[in-house]
């Protein structure tokens, strides 16, 4: 039983990957390790996602090298094929099917043009517990979509997601670049399984990446809401205007843009996470080539990201007890990752 | 002592690859693990095989760096010299040879183009142990040779060749594709260290990667007598007739190809092995481009084989105590993999 | 406290590489590891090498990633800054800096074009101890330089280094190729930390890599004197006359080359070393391409010694109790050695 480390919630909706990485085709079998479990998805010709365990129950064969036969998915090893729920329904060659025949499925369940697997208990695989977002077919949003492997535990990937502070240091050629974000003053709101955080930042400068649009000395007040949530979502609702006056609440300037970036980060194992994830504009704000710039923009702080996230990674796991100093940006990350432990220790004492 | 596992039989003659492999140029040296023994093999002046242990007695230098003179092989680290007996004959620079100064040597026999060594007791290499084969310098066969390396641990390699029912899935595309091999009725009899199978199979359509050569409704009988024998040996005569009317027996039809397709697997490590394998036809029933067609299609096949085993042995090595249901078609592997196991028992038994 | 295995001295000097390698660059950050310690490397204003610990106080992340600013250094993860003596002197949107916010750092000297780091207590950190070498900036040498990365103990590069007859052997087509290297009569004198080894050898034909530049049958009077020091320095003084008469003592023929190849190989960690070394010609003897040829010469052998320790590594690493016959030529290999377990030993009981 205990093949799987304990750092992964079982009762938790994680993304797969994004809808169109799944299609109708002959050998679309989407090879997934998810929270150190290996899937294989397809889609049923109704469309319906399935998430099977990627072993054969028979000799451990990889499900993903198998063939789709209507709604079924046959082993091409041995040719045994299981339905959708997981049940063997052929043996070929041996006509009793024994009911251990049958191998694990998964709850799933397509929100956004994301793909969400249930890995847990399906009996409490609830779809309210899918966080918001909006998905790339959102008729009034313009949202564009990337995916990122990076080589590192997901508790630094919550780290780095719940400190955006780390946006004047990391980012400064790309989506940050000035001191605004040490100081913003955020109000943080637990959720049922995560931390909202919403802040302003008022008479600011562009961020680097877009300041060749904007007159050199142009200012803005920017907004920043934020759910992240269990196992490692970010959803940001990411609004500026042209500066104005205020200097608390609202901003009294320009609406410039309005803007969605979602991020489902899902843990693969302990040593790499994957990222789905996206960046667009409302279309009252849109320009052509804006939001694609946005997309642009995500890819290369991600990048940026990456590069320190798997350096740091690779400290950590050389000196898993080595020194940690707190400061003060670490109250948001300790914060989801308290968060995180409470629903591992619930998860490892219940039977 | 015990750095080997003991999941190798040691009292076996193991494939160490083809006599081409090996030639009388002055570098001609090959290095080669079998059973996690590095070896290095080289050839005398009269054409015999020496296998020696590729780790230098001094500190372990490679001797598959080293230099041929004659009989001997010299280190090129320090210059000691070992004759083809493992015995140090010279080391440059001082006048005492110690008894001790010798690397382990190995029995060692070439037959049927395949060089073959002994890795354990020199005393027990008896030569009749060595399997019946066919090899490309035979004058009645067309025998075309090859070569694969494989990520996957030999018992998996095992269950593979001991169950042809596989052919209907895997190789649906190449060697197989139709549904009599799942159903065939194998006689098996035992060997000294292996196992013989024997089966018919009547008016069946032609293997996917041979159809375009006739008439698309042309069925065949085909006859398969297989020995499997330790470490991991495969010798087929595959025979095919345009399907006659008998249904039990030798068939009644015209006789359109008799081959040979010998396989030899050789366990490296517990995560490796190494094929070297052949097809080809009798002389009599042979056409230009036909054997060629034959070393192609086993080609193919064994490269459907690698992506299915290594895959599973990933899965294997992740979780060795997976579930594993037994079905109608493990008859075959289990009688096999019995008999690595009790030579495997009777050898750690022995002192 | 122990996640250093103790196959290091730490009181010693460990050559981080050649001061060009280190610039006054905005980027120039030099990420090494030396003796399993991740350092980074930075030039401050006035030229002075800085030496860190490459992990952050706060989160462990790679201080090489940073930005310099004047003498210090600035995580740019969260930005926090670094003196240059280790001490932070900033912890943006803090205003308290408490004293464990800190980093180690390292002694540092620079030497001959050399950057040595003093890997201990600094309090022992005595520059006297910095073996003598010549750098490519001393006029009176034309030292040309290199670098080399071997995947192999660093015992088993001292023992390589402290037994030239191999240069008989491994360098048979480059640096060596005449029997004279195996019957040299060495006289080994003991140093602080080292053994220094001195010795002619009369009347021998030119290396093989020379050989092009003489009469075929001329020969030549060799003086090598080595210095080898912990952890694996091996500076080489080394003279060629045309052959004289002498047969002990100095050459009484005509002085052709006098040159210094100065070698100084860092232990990266317990699989690895990385050579910075250099060839070059006193300028009283150099001639157009001459030093070149030299530093083009030890280049191709240290590639012929990195196949052999490469693969001696790999032997050893399988079987670290395997057999080890002793033969004439461990002598020197054993000294030193004996050198490096003293000082272990002296440092493994010091509280």
């Amino acid at each position: 039983m205990n093949h799987r480390s304990d750092m992964f919630v079982r009762n938790c909706w994680y993304c797969a990957g994004w809808d169109y990485h799944l299609t109708q085709g002959k050998t679309s079998l989407l090879a997934r390790r998810i929270a150190n479990e290996p899937l294989v998805l397809y889609r049923k010709p109704n469309g319906a996602v399935v998430a099977m365990e990627d072993r054969c129950c028979h000799r451990q064969a990889p499900l993903h090298l198998g063939q789709k036969e209507g709604d079924a998915l046959r082993c091409m090893y041995h040719g045994m094929k299981f339905g959708p729920d997981g049940i063997c329904i052929e043996i070929p060659g041996q006509e009793k099917i024994p009911p251990q025949a049958r191998v694990r499925t998964f709850p799933v369940v397509e929100r956004d043009n994301w793909i969400w697997v249930w890995m847990g208990d399906p009996a409490k695989a609830d779809p309210a517990l899918i966080p918001f977002a909006i998905g790339p077919s959102d008729k009034n949003w313009n949202i564009k979509t990337s995916q990122m492997s990076v080589r590192a535990n997901h508790r630094l990937e919550i780290a780095n997601l719940m400190d955006l502070s780390h946006l004047t240091w990391i980012h400064r050629k790309t989506l940050g670049g000035n001191p605004a974000w040490v100081t913003a003053k955020i109000k943080r709101t637990p959720l049922e399984r995560g931390v909202n955080s919403d802040f302003w930042m008022y008479s600011t400068p562009a961020p680097a990446f877009a300041q060749h649009l904007f007159p050199p000395a142009m200012l803005f007040d920017i907004h920043m809401n934020v759910d992240v949530t269990l196992p490692c979502n970010f959803i940001l609702h990411f609004e500026a205007w042209s500066a104005g006056t205020a200097t608390e609440g609202p901003s009294n300037g320009q609406l410039i843009l309005d803007s969605y970036s979602c991020q489902a980060v899902t843990p693969v194992d302990q040593d790499n996470v994957e990222y789905y994830y996206s960046w667009g504009s409302s279309v009252a704000t849109d320009l052509p080539g804006l939001s694609d710039m946005l997309r642009e923009g995500v890819d290369a702080a991600f990048l940026e990201d990456k590069a320190m996230l798997e350096a740091q990674h690779r400290n950590v796991k050389e000196r898993p007890d080595g020194n940690r100093l707190s400061i003060v940006h670490d109250a948001g990350p300790a914060m989801m990752l308290r968060i995180l432990d409470q629903f591992l220790a619930a998860e490892s004492e219940s039977p």
